[in-house]
Order: structure tokens, then sequence, then C-alpha cells
């Protein structure tokens, strides 16, 4: 039986790269506080991190776990390396340096090139041969995958669909119709791209479809992920700049436009063609309704409702505090009459002092 | 690489439909002001479309594009009709009336008919003759699909689900048990109808699991969105009556009922046993507690919850406006204050004037 | 077509259970009134139950439907049993009764052991003899299924991902890197466990991917809804503690943990590092942000947003509550002078009585 307070077991107990310090602070233009000769094998968090492995303190939540640190080495700002009892490796942002570190002993398997037999790719489509297809793909008419680009297991591909050069669908990706990737696009399972936009219109009484006839472009170095939705779009296409990140279960209407640089925490909703802004900071479960423009800059907060196009960078947040249920109750019982409270407040005199 | 600023490509060049302004304007009824020769081979937003293709105008916001029209027409209501310098398709409801011209243009792939070889269809299962059964999808036992229904590639249809005439599962849809589809119900790619419904029930400390026995029944001309989950019923079944329209990763618990042509946008959560009337719009992100009633002809807000039934028609909203970060917080301090004010108020003479 | 009316096809009319009131009552510890040798071949709802089929009245909403009962017996709280004009099976809790008696009448189909020919498993994965792998799955490097479980079909099963004894992947399940499931574990379809964390750091004006490099680890008995995503950890794994309950549509973010017996409803959100108590109730859509810690027995109402640690035990709440929109606009509206207005109170001399 799993045991929760067991580790799973290490990825790649074959693969593990080594680094020494010194290495370590030469290729990353770190100072190094300690033995440059000690071999680190792995990184680990500051709390668990042993002899061999690398640790990072970035959020000061964590520092107090520092004293205690057993790490080979612990990646940390200056003013932090005096209270170490190990070696330190200093960095002006550690969290960026420890992201480019962990990478060194990141050994993820590299999937085999070439189609798996068990995938069924139509003859119109052009796969590269330095791509892999794993097994139960299917990759549709006219689709092209690109040079190093990774389609992993049960994805569907769909017509006119482009994977740029180095994408990787992790497993069980859709791309629906004329989705076209840049490159080095990493998208999660469960991804679906490029399906119908919401469009509706009512006649008699009843719906009638709006045909969905745009596509989805996504730029460059764009990550999306598991079970995130983007919708193509309804003429034009719904687009996403480079570089922008967005996490799991987020929906992205048609016609969105997403800025470069914006990071979109998980399930967030974007309705149909509103814009967001470049280096934005979306919340998680932060709402946009349609038809809006968000500049670029705007931090909104979790679970706020962005409601009105926003043209100040900025951070941003509607809702109301967590409270006990009994208080919370009496207060929001008071929202009700909170108009009605307001303007007997006004009637009144002013300030009395 | 992708340049967000370049469209996708077209998605069928070589399918391209053509029809002149006269015939589309006798086709839908519509009033002709310009050549009724004039040849159009597609459709395309006000903004970008040029000669040969058909924009239309709606939302009022849009209107200032119209001085700058460049498409062969634009469909809109009479009083716009002045102000567009290029020919005017004039309708009551320029929104459905283009719906319907852009079908002409939507020159979707047929699917082919019949059973991909790599599909695996169990022996007990029925699929006409002229449907179409995708590359990699699993059909169980004792499943029925009807004439003209597309199963895509990668669905999964389980024991004893239904699907009927002409209905569209996109690509990667899961039917899990007991699912019936009526006729020509479009299913996107990702959405889980049947799973089992959350039904806990706590024993000596630890929960069991209520079996979970009905299914969904799913009326004609339903749609249901990308990655969205509708579970079978615990007893009875849960229900989704005519052309009811769900937007993608939205959650319909076990025994809900939905009215006929009522619109649930993305990311809609409806807890277990509640109903849902007809000609409902239920906003993004809105949520609704268990067992609960919601009457005809409701509309909520985006993001609102419902905790009690709603017995009037009309709009209903919760929540509070987006603000400055700044100005939210001292404003949400005050809420958890709002009661002792609201009792200080209370307590204070009225009106003086 | 469907006809909403009428109910979905029974699962499996050829593998009914039967079973005696008396059987029933002796073997759960309910008492029974009534006839012991009415046979009962499954369950229905209070309002649908026919002759043959057993009820339950558990919710009080569903109290007035018990005089009309037609059911073979009902299972109900001894106070109720007066009202029945039926047997009845008199229980303490006469909804985890219900749930072990309906479990006798849920006929499942059995899985068929052994691999399905149209599955694709890597030679280094190891399958039980006993275990079932539906079609068209994937099973890849240094996998291990268990005794007994069940991967339904089209479930991708990662590299040196483990599933326990007894565990079900009802259908199209992805289990992505080092997912570790203890035993007896239900996942439904579509879920995805062990995809990359949400982790980024700015460089440069760039996003630059920290490296996810943990796991998952899921304890006995949990179950994990359709769609739902749970990521694998940065450093140390992602864990569920066992007996934890998680609906639909959930995100739970990297090196979350959560605690035994907790039940999370649909659309919840648990952003990264944060920790859930055990027993905890999370109500549908409420969230909880990054790296906060909420202890044991704790319930939190339907979309509520948890920003801070919740160190006692009790239910709490954020929001307003829902009004008609012309109403809440008008509340709206003042809540962005409340802090003003609350100073303006300040202002005024206290009680006047």
């Amino acid at each position: 039986m799993a045991d929760p307070g067991t580790p799973a077991p290490p990825h790649r107990p074959d693969a593990a790269a080594t680094a020494t310090l010194g290495e370590l602070a030469a290729r990353f233009g770190l100072e190094l506080r300690g033995d440059g000769d000690t071999v680190a094998t792995g990184v680990a968090t500051l709390e668990r991190a042993g002899p061999g492995q690398v640790a990072f303190l970035a959020n000061p939540l964590y520092r107090r776990q520092l004293p205690d640190a057993r790490a080979a080495a612990v990646i940390l700002r200056a003013e932090d390396a005096a209270d170490c009892p190990v070696a330190a490796l200093v960095a002006r942002d550690p969290y960026s340096a420890f992201a480019r570190v962990a990478a060194v002993f990141d050994a993820a398997e590299r999937a085999p090139t070439g189609i798996h037999p068990s995938a069924v790719v139509d003859p119109s489509a052009h796969v590269d041969p330095s791509a892999s297809v794993g097994p139960l793909c299917s990759i549709a008419a006219r689709a092209h995958i690109g040079p190093g680009a990774i389609i992993g297991a049960g994805s569907v591909v769909g017509p006119d669909c482009e994977v740029g050069a180095g994408c990787e669908l992790v497993a069980r990706v859709t791309l629906v119709l004329r989705v076209r990737l840049g490159r080095h696009v990493r998208i999660h399972p469960g991804a679906v791209l490029g399906a119908d936009g919401f469009g509706l219109a009512m006649q008699d009484g009843s719906w009638i479809k709006v045909p969905q006839l745009g596509g989805v472009v996504v730029g460059d170095d764009c990550e999306v992920g598991a079970n995130t939705c983007i919708d193509r779009g309804a003429l034009d296409d719904t687009v996403l700049e480079q570089d922008v990140r967005i996490d799991n279960l987020v929906q992205v209407g048609h016609n969105v436009r997403i800025g470069a640089h914006t990071a979109i925490a998980g399930t967030v909703a974007i309705a149909g063609s509103t814009r967001i802004g470049s280096r934005c900071l979306l919340g998680g479960g932060s709402g946009y309704v349609g038809h809006i423009s968000v500049c670029d800059g705007v931090t909104v907060t979790a679970m706020s409702l962005v409601t009105r196009s926003i043209t100040e960078p900025g951070e941003y947040s509607s809702g109301t505090p967590l409270q006990r249920n009994r208080d919370w109750r009496r207060n929001a019982a008071r929202f009700k009459q909170l108009d009605q409270l307001a303007r007997k407040i006004a009637r009144q005199p002013a300030d009395k002092d």
C-alpha cells in the first residue's frame, strides 16, 4: 500500500547528473561561499535536502529552516548568507537561479524519435523525421509536426494544425482544428485547443449555433496547463502572444488575445473577445467578462471578477474577506441593506468634533 | 515560428462556397441595400472583412468601425444602414442572421462513413452504417450509435450508451455509462458524461461510496463544451432537456435537471439534485448549491452564488465590484464590521432634516 | 429521439441481484418493521420506488413524499417510521445504510482480466495477471499495475507510475509521471495526476520554467473526480492521505498535502504548497491561496476564498448574498464607499439612548 509518508520513487535513478558547487557557481554566475569541490547530485527543499543536494531560500516564510540546513549548498540572497550553516550560492534572485540549477539535474527521458506503430497518421500530414509521435496518437489531414516536436501518448492533432519545432504535447492533448503552435510550446494533458467558441443566437425561441471559423495561434515558449481550454475564434483567431504561461483548468473564450509574458493561474475564466495585456498576473479563479480590455502590467487577485476594462496598471481585487460563518452571516445580511444604511448616514449631520 | 500577428491558415481553401448578395438576401429574408450580383466567398469581422466577405454589426461596441467597412456587405439593423459605406443586408436580429449566413460558408469536412480500422468496437454494440467512428475510439458493450452520428478520434463510448441520429462527439469525448443522447447533440473534446456523482456517506469515521446507479439523458440539439462534466444520477437520471447549451469546464452534478433552451457559460458549477428552469442564462463561473430550484427565465450574472431557490424570473447577482487593491482592502476590512456599524446606525436618531 | 421524461435503460437487466427485507435487515443491522419475506430487486428514490424497490429518507426536504411511498421498504430514522405506509428499515444513519444496501444491487460489470490487444504496454512495465488493461490504453516504462486493478479504455499510465491493488482508472485517465496510487483508489475520466506544477521564475523579462521533479502520492481509498488535476510536486511530492474524496474539475497545485477523510466538492482550487487538514469539507468552487495551512475539521462554504491559514476548526465563509440585480447594484456601489461610511459613523456620537 501507499504510505503517504514515504516519498515517490526517484524518477530516474540511473540518469542522475552531477556537478560540483564550483561548476554551478561558474555556469550560472553565482557567488560561492564554501568548498567548490563539493559534488551535488540533485536538488531538494531546504527542509529535506541532505548532503549532495542543493536547496534554495527565496520565500521568507521558509527562512526559519535555514539554521537547520543539511544541504550541500543553499542558493540564497546575500543578506541570508551569514545564517547559512552550509555552503552558500549567493544570487540576486534565488528562485530563478534555482530554476536553472535544478534543470541541470532534471534528467527527463527523451521521447524516442519517429512514429509509434500504434499511432494513426493521415497520409496528407507531415511529421518531421526528428519529431516523436507517441502511442495511440491521431494526426489528421494536412497537420504539420515540426522538428524535434513531441506528441505524447493519446494526443489528437486535428486537421490543418501546426505544431512548431521543439513543442511538447505531454499526453492526451487535443488540438481540434486550425491550431497553430509556435516553437517550444508545452501543453499538458487533457488540454483542448481549438474547440468551437460558445457562439449562439436566439431565433424563434431556439438557439442557433454561430459557426466558429477562426483558429488558435499560440506564440513561442507558451505553456498551457492540464485540462485547460482555449477556444478557436469565431472569425479571427484566438491569440496567445509569446511566453504566455497558463495553469490548469483555465477557460479562454473565442477571440481572446493574451499579451506576451502574462501568467494565468488555475481555474481563471476569460470570456470571448476580451484582451489581456502583456506582463499581467491573473490570480487563480479570477474572471473576465467578454469584450473588455485589460492593459499591460495588471495584477488581479484570486477569485476577483473583472467586469470593465482596466486602463491603468496596478493590482485589483473584489470579494469579501473570509470569516467565521456565524459572523459572516450577520455581515452578509447587512450587505443587502447597505444602500439603505448609506442613505441614512447621508441624512445625518456631518462631523461633530 | 508562429507570428501571432499572422492569421492561422484558411481551414479549407479548396472547399470555399460562394453566394451572391441577392441569393443571401432571398434565402434568409433580408433586405438588401446594394448590388445583388456581388459575389461573397466568406465571412469576416467588420474590422477585417475585405471585398468578397460578409461582415455584421450587432454589438454597439463595434459601431465605430462601420464607416471604415470594406466588406462586400454588412448585416445590420435598419437604423445603422445609413452609416454603412458598402452594401447592407438589413436584419431585425443581425447576429442570428449572420449565424445563418456564416453557415453557408462553413465548409467543414465531412467525416468519412464507417468504422476506422484502429477503433475497438464491442461485438454487442450497434453502429449504424451511415455513422462515422474515428481513429482510436472505443465503443463498449451494447452501445448504440445512430444514423449519421460522428464519433471523433479517441472517444470512449461506454456500456449501454446511446448516441442519437446526427450527434457529433468531436474528439476524445467520454460517455461513461448509461448515457443517452437525443438527436443532433454536439459534444466537445474532453467532456465527460456519465461519471459517478459525488455521493458519500460517513460511517465509523470513513467515507463509504453511495452507489451511483442512474444515467444521463440529453435532449435533442444540446451542446456540451470542452472538458465539461455531467455526472450520472444516483438513482434517477441527470437530465438536460432539449436545446440546452453548455460551454466549457462546467460541472453538472448528479440528478440535476436543466430546462429547455437554457444557456450555461464557462466554469459554472451546479451541485446535485438542483433544478434549473427553461430559458435561463447562467453567467460564467456562477455556482448553484444542491437541492434547490431556479425557475424559468432567470439570468444570473458572472461568478454569483445561488444558495436558495429562485421563484421569480429576472436577473440576480452577488459579489462586490472590482477596485484598486489598496481601496478594496480598506473596504473589505470594514465588511467584517458591517453588522456592528449597522447596529450603531440603528441606535442613532433618524433623519434630522 | 431522447425523451427526457423517459428514464435511461436499466444498466444490467440480466444481472439484477435480489434479497429479502429480512436478509437486508440482518446483514446491515437494521430494525425491520414489516414482512421479512418481501423480496427486493433494486433501489430507487422515495418518489419513484415501486414494489420490489428499496427507498430511503435521509434529507428532511423529502419527508413530504413519505406518505405516498410505494416502495417495498423505506430506510429511515425511527422517528419517521410511524408515517411510513410500507415496510420500514430503521437506521440511525439512513443515508449510510442506504449506501450499503444499494451496493447489493449495484451489479456493475466486472472488467475482463488481462491486457486488451489494442493496448500498448512497455516491456519494462509490470501488469499483474489479475489486473485489467482496457482498449487503447498506454502503459509506459517501469509502470506497475497491481492485483485486481482496472485500467479503463484510453487511459495513459506514464513512466514510473504505480497503481495499487484494486484501483480503478475508469476511462481516459492520465497518470503523467511518478504517480503512486495506494489501494482501492478510484479515478474518474479525464483526471490528470502528475502534470507539472505551475512553477515559474522571471529572468530578464521572460519566464523560465522551474523544473518539477516531485511526484504525486495518493493514499488508500481515495477518489478523484472527472477532469480533476493534481499536479506533481516541484521537489517533494504532492500528497493525498487516505480516504480523501475529490469531486470533478478540482485543481490541486504542486506540493499540496490533503489530510485523511477530507472531502472536496467540484471546481475547488488549491494553490501550491498549501496544506489542508483531515476531515475538512471544502465547498464547491472555494479557493485556497498558496503556502497556507487549514487545520483539521474545517468546513468552508461554497465559493469562499481562503487567503490566510485557518487554525481553529469550524465553518468559514466569504462573499455576499444573492439579490435581484437592481438591488445588488445599489448595494455593491456602496461597498466601494464602505470605509468612508465607517469613518463618518465613527465620528458621530455614540449611542444616545
